[in-house]
């Protein structure tokens, strides 16, 4: 449906924008797509930092998904939307010491522990709670070869425990026995991979630890997280992993170890590739200008509601994928346009003379592949405009799954305490707080 | 008080962090010296989008700030901090039009426009309101050297007007008498400038386009804003502007133009220079883990709260001022540390390899430079952890002027029509979202 032009403009004069608009069908295709090359080999689990919105997350759940949490606000959101425990995992490298407590108490299905010392404080939550805790344990594999954009394992990191520790770790689930129940591994190597060799061979090396776990430590997975960072192509010079193919080579080699490994529950985590493609922002232009030759379109929306789409942080200045929508049938000649939003700075960058449809007051911009990372990623309170209202299109229904924002919002969580006491020492003040 | 390292551990200690600690004092104090050496010649309008928190704005307003908003919601809180219409001005170069119709029916000082096409709407919108409107133009100059690490002027860019297109506007000036008041006009050439020649020359550039405009256009400014860039020094390369002489001058230049330009009212604005000293933001080390022979701090803090720290979007990955205060008395060897957050991405990093006395759990770490461009700028949503706590420190007293979030502040805005309607077609959803 994010395809079809009219239906968006449509969107856009009922509900307003700027807006975030999810194709929770298109959510559906795609999921019974991959799971169904996964041959119920591995489960899907939704990583909730993705995209932060309960209603897509009570969505994926009703598909099947289980969920991976980093935070007790991600634990309680899960919750809300329905997850059983059994569906739910928590990682992160620094959980504190309450979080922990939360999803003792929760009995979640796993809690992985990304050091000894957390591994420690997990053992002592679940004595003091009186409860045999599951735990999972993240590793930092030795050495291993990717091609991972961002790598988060086989150097020196923050994230998981390094693979020649592993001894200490299970003298600590030795010395815990009571408390701690070993339940898995996990490993990810990075993120935004689009190289299937690179996937391929950082979970097959996860599949080969949990295999040297069983024959050096005695100790059986009873479920194996083989990570995920499945990538997407936002830029011409990226190519579009083969999902199907893809998939079902991930299945084929889950297959080949599950005897040896006496069938865990093997588990894939999945945010940017499962909702990346599914949702898009949409932001009028509101001001077309010229400066020094140079033509300018002001949209409505910014970098305060999608950071990802501006250029900060990437190095390469690429343009994110993005299309214009023409509010009339009048045809228009393609030419270089730049996009900026509201925010009263340089950074609020949409796209750098981008080949466009020349811009007209009114048209609609489309911000592709922005289903995940897209909010959630942003800095909302910058600037104090109002947060974007959030759309799930689903069987023929519209579902606004969160309201648009307004000036009110920024006061959530101002103690203004300050000003009532100086309300007695400042006559102005009073003056000006009266209404408060 | 925030070199005091022992007030950061009692304060921390008692509001626990991760926290945002500001010296109300120092502010007060810095402020005064500004002035002072302005001697009178200009007032200071608080950029408030360097700091959304309302009680800070209204300490500024107590000592005679004026206020710089950017956004209706900027708008609304300014006034609820205190400020009068005459204390505010509105800039920005992608203004909705309700934004425009809410700050011309409140009648502030000066609406800054940065197109002709706003300059349309604002006429519109005040002969709808039947207002007479003051307005400033926001001025693209022709060309300025500028040392501006950010330039925001000067070049092609959405911001302003081109000083090349004057004629226009003062014939839309003419064309909508009655609805526009010619108040003045602004430039703003870049952000975080260190080199006083630079901002001296683009001031004086500013004041003689007034002079221009009064001798070419017949216009006399009755508000001339120099806008700001004052920098700051985060990283070791960089210099101090040595403030005092800087105002100083700043002062004579003003004074040298003041009689030509009919002593209209002169503003310059400032965020960053103003606050990013007066606040810290302090996070405890909760794990210290060792990975591939490096060793890393995990603190309870991190990019969601403060993103400026982090090396997102910077080209120099220089690590960030900060100190690490002891939690016990006992001595440690300097030692290099990687700092991170708790989140769940390699992208929150706070120091790299920083020398740093060795830390320990329960060590805290203080952020300096923080009280601009650290909470508002930051993605508070990111992995659902809760937004920090702000406390403001003054004349002795405690003020929290942001309560710690909880984990149910994320569901702000999250309409739940969605559950509620698929409630009745789906058993499991029920029986977990009973208790919504």
């Amino acid at each position: 449906m994010l395809e079809n032009d009219f239906t968006l403009l449509e969107k856009a004069n009922r509900y307003g924008t700027p807006m975030y608009v999810y194709d929770g069908d298109a959510l559906k295709e795609h999921y019974e797509h991959i799971t169904s090359w996964l041959h119920q080999t591995a489960e899907v689990f939704f990583s909730f930092k993705s995209n932060g919105n309960v209603s897509i997350a009570s969505l994926l759940r009703s598909f099947g998904a289980g969920i991976e949490v980093a935070s007790e606000g991600e634990l309680f959101m899960a919750i809300k939307a329905g997850y059983s425990p059994q569906q739910i995992i928590f990682s992160g490298p620094g959980k504190q010491k309450e979080e922990i407590d939360t999803a003792v108490q929760h009995e979640i299905y796993c809690i992985i522990a990304e050091s000894k010392e957390e591994l420690t404080y997990i053992a002592e939550s679940a004595k003091r709670q009186d409860k045999q805790v599951s735990v999972g344990i993240r590793i930092n594999p030795e050495s291993i070869e990717s091609r991972a954009k961002i790598k988060m394992g086989g150097v020196p990191s923050p994230f998981g425990i390094d693979e020649s520790k592993l001894n200490d770790v299970f003298d600590l689930f030795q010395k815990y026995d009571h408390s701690l129940l070993f339940k898995g591994i996990h490993m990810y190597l990075g993120t935004q991979v689009l190289d299937e060799t690179s996937l391929l061979s950082s979970f097959e090396y996860t599949l080969n630890t949990a295999v040297r776990i069983k024959n050096e430590y005695g100790r059986t997975c009873q479920m194996v997280d083989l990570g995920g960072g499945f990538g997407i192509p936002y830029f011409q010079h990226e190519t579009p992993l083969h999902a199907e193919r893809l998939f079902q080579h991930v299945a084929d080699l889950i297959r080949s170890y599950e005897t040896e490994l006496e069938f865990p529950r093997f588990i894939i985590e999945m945010g940017r590739f499962l909702l990346a493609e599914c949702g898009v922002y949409l932001t009028t232009i509101q001001y077309v200008k010229e400066s020094k030759g140079q033509p300018f379109l002001i949209a409505d929306g910014g970098m305060h509601h999608h950071q990802a789409m501006t250029f900060r942080g990437r190095l390469l200045r690429n343009n994110y994928p993005m299309r214009l929508i023409k509010h009339s049938s009048n045809t228009a000649d393609v030419v270089k346009q730049s996009i900026v939003g509201p925010l009263c700075t340089p950074e609020d960058l949409i796209g750098r003379q981008v080949e466009l449809p020349q811009g007209e007051v009114g048209d609609l911009l489309c911000i592709e592949k922005s289903g995940a990372y897209g909010l959630s990623y942003s800095p909302t309170l910058f600037l104090g405009h109002s947060s974007p209202l959030e759309l799930l299109l689903f069987e023929g229904n519209d579902y606004v799954v969160r309201d648009r924002g307004t000036p009110e919002d920024l006061l959530l969580k101002q103690n203004r305490s300050f000003f009532r006491q100086r309300r007695g020492e400042d006559e102005t003040d009073r003056a000006s707080t009266r209404n408060d």
